[in-house]
């Protein structure tokens, strides 16, 4: 196999951009992009748009038509052979001519990993993967976490002054960012499958975590509860006709609220290990992932996000600073904190960008994470700076 | 009078940018830039150096030589009409024979202010003023809060984590900001006449607080030092010999060891009021004020940031931030904080840069601050935000 050409790549990265269209709106599903090419010319493309819709391939070659017999697909993600809520893709690749595949990422799931490939290449078509492979996994990286760790992909959105405060000692804390900082967060919410706050949070703040204009969506809310402290008059509770509860408790929680809780329309009432009297993060991440989720996004409070931190759970952070300075107050991200500054999370892929005044930071949990996960309290080694 | 021709803000404009060549090099003298213009053309232009080098009145005039003769003078402060280091520039103006002088702003020195334009006037000279007054006060921001408040202007330097940590849990803070941070800083601690730092910092850190490549200079370095906990072999006692040294210290210092310590060639040791067991940070910055100090720099920790939020004496910061998470550990900014989120110090002028990863922040604490001085604990107004 000789090496890509500037065609392929061309080709596969035009299959990259279509599946990004449809970016965080697929889950459960990954986001999937395909372009068949023959002669040089492009006959058909399509993307993944939502679960239960077309894959990618299946769209494309119901554009190319008879086109397909002798072309060669570029798709971003190894064609499935497994019937899911549709019959799988090999089977329709084959049957409909094309002679070559070339794939940018194989498939991560386990339990369906490389079967695609194999049951391709036995019917002699010719399968060539690899091209852009990272662009894919990093396009991927919400669901490969999902399907490969079981595990949703945790984001941590913060709203704080400069010095890191997200409320003045009075606990005030609107507004904190600015209006368009707010109205870009209120769509972002929607984007995600799940919102995690604190039980602090939910009783100090009573969001109502509803979208624009506090229209009803499918976002699931959650709470992590230990005690189950969450009132029955909360804007979360009283909101659930319009977007689904879930409220994450211990057996430190009063038995008869969990069932009167669990008899409410709406309400998802999960008991899990508790973890020095809260809410074991890991044990209620398990849970959401066996719910469908894949996005998560985390809200505060302090507490929590420095739980998130403690425990190595944050894939992603998106910061709002206002400039201003609050001084004491409430810090942004509390808990224990890394032992020794070289263990502190780096962000990788870091972007800034401004939004009615504020800067929204916005990074990926770099490689320390992943050490620490593996090497609890070890140094990284990855944000080590020496004086020059 | 008519309103300000092209001309005449094209010149004004060109004495600015001329003071500004000297930023930071001329306290405890103001900056100036004055242009000589004769028949459409510039017969000289000069700015004030540094204290004891010629007026940029006197600098200009010395180039513009017999040209002055009916000429124009614009300059950005009204010319001085008292003896300091130099011989006022009043005289040397009406002898040179310029007819008219257009000035930027007014001296704002309650102790000689407008008697430069008065004798101007006196000796049959035209007057004009106001023409880029702004810009020419907040090039002088600095000086003229020194001359009128007999204060130093105060910048506070941080360098954090994205969520406001300066160190982490076991107290490592080494190196959370870039090498092209530290070096920016290295070469900005010398555009101040002090640099301030609290006890806690001085024990923990052991700063040198010198130039870059550990050179010396002669800029002031400063410990808050309640109880003169420093150490005799601290590395900012012992460096004495390659910058001076100031220590702020209280009645609960040992006397003794304040005796010792005045001793030492090249240290200060000023007793100033305390407050809470804490040095006065006004009787401190103060007494520095009464020994020329303009421009100060304050680096921490966060004890000592705290104390300047909370004293309403911070003028203008600048926040290193580095793209990583700490969670818990050490808070940039302590102290009580403000009391309502509407009372927060709002940045003005907010300046964003990009150095080696980290983000730079700087801006000017905004009205909130002055309304808060005159009437401590209301709400200012501006930073509150309603939602939409």
């Amino acid at each position: 196999m000789g090496r890509w050409t500037k065609k392929d790549i061309e080709y596969m990265r035009m299959a990259l951009r279509l599946a990004a269209k449809a970016t965080d709106k697929t889950y459960p599903n990954p986001m999937v992009g395909a372009v068949i090419v023959k002669n040089g010319a492009v006959v058909g493309k399509g993307y993944h748009k939502k679960a239960g819709c077309d894959h990618a391939e299946i769209t494309a070659m119901k554009k190319a038509g008879d086109s397909c017999r002798g072309a060669t697909m570029y798709v971003t993600l190894e064609p499935c052979d497994h019937y899911g809520k549709t019959p799988p893709c090999t089977g329709s690749i084959i049957n409909s001519g094309i002679k070559k595949v070339v794939i940018a990422s194989e498939d991560l799931n386990p339990l369906t990993a490389a079967k695609g490939i194999k049951r391709l290449r036995k019917a002699g078509i010719s399968v060539r993967k690899g091209l852009l492979r990272e662009e894919a996994v990093i396009l991927n990286r919400k669901f490969n976490k999902f399907i490969t760790e079981k595990m949703p992909y945790v984001t941590l959105k913060m709203a704080q002054s400069l010095d890191g405060k997200i409320a003045a000692r009075d606990g005030s804390s609107k507004w904190i960012s600015s209006r368009a900082s707010r109205k870009f967060v209120k769509n972002m919410r929607e984007t995600f499958d799940a919102i995690i706050v604190g039980s602090g949070t939910a009783a100090k703040d009573d969001p109502f975590l509803l979208g624009p204009g506090g229209r009803g969506h499918d976002v699931r809310r959650v709470v992590m509860d230990s005690r189950l402290r969450i009132k029955e008059s909360s804007n979360l509770i009283r909101t659930v006709p319009l977007a689904p509860l879930t409220i994450l408790t211990t057996s430190l929680a009063p038995e008869r609220k969990v069932e009167r809780f669990r008899k409410i329309r709406g309400i998802d009432v999960i008991t899990v290990k508790s973890k020095k009297g809260k809410v074991s993060l890991r044990s209620g991440l398990r849970e959401l992932a066996g719910r469908g989720v894949v996005n998560a996004l985390v809200e505060g409070g302090g507490e929590l996000a420095g739980s998130f931190v403690d425990e190595g759970l944050l894939d992603e952070v998106k910061f709002f600073i206002s400039p201003r300075i609050i001084g004491g107050g409430y810090s942004s991200v509390k808990g224990r904190g890394v032992r020794n500054i070289r263990e502190s999370l780096c962000l990788e892929n870091t972007e800034y960008s401004f939004m009615g005044g504020d800067i929204l930071v916005t990074g990926r949990v770099g490689a320390g994470k992943q050490f620490r996960r593996k090497n609890r309290g070890a140094a990284t080694g990855i944000c080590s700076r020496r004086e020059p």
